[in-house]
């Protein structure tokens, strides 16, 4: 099968010495130890994987990953699935969320179309990389082949690369896909061994009518696919092109020592899977915030996730992420540049 | 009294009209109707506080109020009382904590000595206004005349004018002052009729030794001043100036008509104070942070306030909040600039 590398080589670790350095360094800070609460941890958490002990959230590249879902001939979403496409081109024209929180960043916004029903035209800053006009439909045949798998796997892995190649400190997947929480909610459903009942929520805006009708696609899905294992069958059966680019971007990611900051709840189904492939991918991650869809308390508890942020957010597009790239801002800023208690005459308390 | 105009006069609401032409600008924007949760409330809640359809969260003002509290010599604080005047200095340095966060929100910071054991020396950025060498012994006798408590409230307002005339869309109140926890402790078990022991914390860094003696200290503070009533006489009996200050400077920056975004514990503690002498501020306040200052849960739901961040953090200087302006800021770049779904030709549900 033509997948990534990063599918398969180990991913190595955090720098330990640049964890304990970072360390040193933020308790000698102007501030009584531990007082800026989790700013000083993400601090250290970011010395450790990008091996500084100054570590930085600048420069960030924000990709996009969209694609059309075959489940949507079920009726499982709130908007047709011609949104796909026009949110494409909202985004290459900076009228999205994430086209306006990347503008704030000053960060890299990358857009990469892996199939919608209309192909999407070429526009500044939208990437073509077609796998088929969206997946098939996962309640009645398997979503992709294990060819397309690899195609989707590779386009996120390109992703990663592009972030590697342009210095990139911070990395954030976003996605677009109507559908895409029917398909992602199936996913978790099966490596969590949870039933649609308890993770299906209603996405862009079901009523209790329309997530009812969710879970009954779902359920049939898990019917037929639900005895799939390992991460790769799981993924072409019930996946998306955009969920299995993120699997691969995440992967590419971690393999190139780029942490990655994940959003919300596809992302994190996304980051769920990779970690099923590539255990030792968990330390790269951080998790920007808790998505208003239900589900997405399992899959954080089940990655023992602690998200920075509870505003109630489920948009996708990475919006929750980039909104959270302030804090890990912050956090480097006062890591670096506060003074230490010796440098600006302070007593400290161990000194009374 | 020599008390300022805004601890009578009646402070205004927000504008309904903005308000409501902001609520109908939100829902237009090219995302599924709430998908940006607390940022969608955010917005509008600016939009009517600054009058207008687009709020902004930019220039900020942050003012720092220190000064000493005579309940130090009762071994209230983990480090001892010289630090107050040291991280004036530190401000005025530029390597505190709230001193860099202030230079990367582009944010004015003002640091008022309102009397210090040691008075500091001119400083470029610190207003030396010293109403005494601290206040008094607050477990023995008042903390401050009410003549004093009439200059902190001015010192306060004063730094309302300044943001006014500044243009300034949002203040930022922090404070520094060894013992202040024990200060504000007091005033919130006097208007919170709780107990100490349901509202004491470790404050800078106290053992459970210390606290079992903080919480003496001021159950002997509450015995010789709980009878008193009204917000004056609370300040009077067992504030800080820096506390006073803050009352003052809430209450002088919504007469103003200049949003307030509230720090932790003892800027809530001054906040719940400015409420009970002017209920009508409440609109006018939004809350940055919970603090890991155990007492603040009990304030915030007293002022029925829904903080925006949960990190932990425990410093003051008005630094949660100033960790907090980003989230301000990313919720009304998306108010003001996201593209509306007629403008960018994406489908919205009610249309299907």
């Amino acid at each position: 099968m033509p997948f990534p590398s990063s599918w398969f080589s180990p991913i190595t670790g955090p720098d330990h010495d640049a964890t304990a350095r970072a360390r040193t360094r933020q308790d000698q800070l102007t501030k009584p130890r531990g007082s800026l609460g989790r700013l000083e941890q993400l601090a250290i958490q970011l010395a450790g994987l990008q091996g500084t002990e100054r570590p930085a959230a600048d420069p960030v590249n924000i990709t996009v990953f969209a694609a059309d879902h075959g489940v949507c001939a079920e009726g499982v979403s709130a908007y047709p699935q011609e949104v796909t496409a026009q949110m494409i081109a909202n985004f290459a024209a900076g009228g999205a969320a994430i086209s306006v929180l990347a503008k704030q960043l000053d960060a890299t916004l990358d857009v990469v179309n892996l199939g919608t029903v209309a192909p999407t035209e070429d526009m500044p800053g939208v990437r073509n990389e077609p796998i088929g006009p969206g997946t098939a439909n996962l309640a009645v045949e398997p979503a992709m082949s294990l060819a397309q798998l690899g195609l989707a796997l590779e386009a996120g892995d390109r992703a990663a690369e592009r972030a590697a190649s342009s210095s990139c400190r911070l990395f954030i997947g976003g996605e677009m896909g109507i559908g895409n929480t029917t398909s992602a909610t199936a996913i978790a459903c099966v490596l969590l061994h949870q039933p649609p009942t308890e993770l299906t929520g209603p996405g862009t805006g079901l009523d209790a009518q329309g997530i009812e009708h969710k879970q009954a696609v779902i359920k049939q899905a898990l019917t037929r696919h639900g005895s799939t294992t390992g991460p790769a069958d799981v993924l072409a059966s019930l996946g998306g092109f955009e969920i299995a680019a993120l699997v691969g971007a995440i992967l590419g990611c971690a393999a190139r020592g780029i942490p990655v900051l994940i959003d919300g709840f596809i992302v994190s189904v996304a980051a769920l899977v990779a970690i099923r492939q590539q255990p030792a991918l968990r330390p790269w991650l951080l998790f920007a915030h808790q998505s208003a869809e239900p589900g997405h308390q399992s899959i954080l508890a089940a990655l023992d996730a602690q998200p920075l942020l509870h505003l109630g957010m489920r948009l996708g597009e990475g919006s929750g992420a980039a909104v959270a790239v302030p804090l890990l801002r912050s956090a480097c800023a006062l890591h670096n540049t506060m003074a230490s208690f010796a440098d600006a005459g302070v007593t400290d308390r161990d000194t009374e």
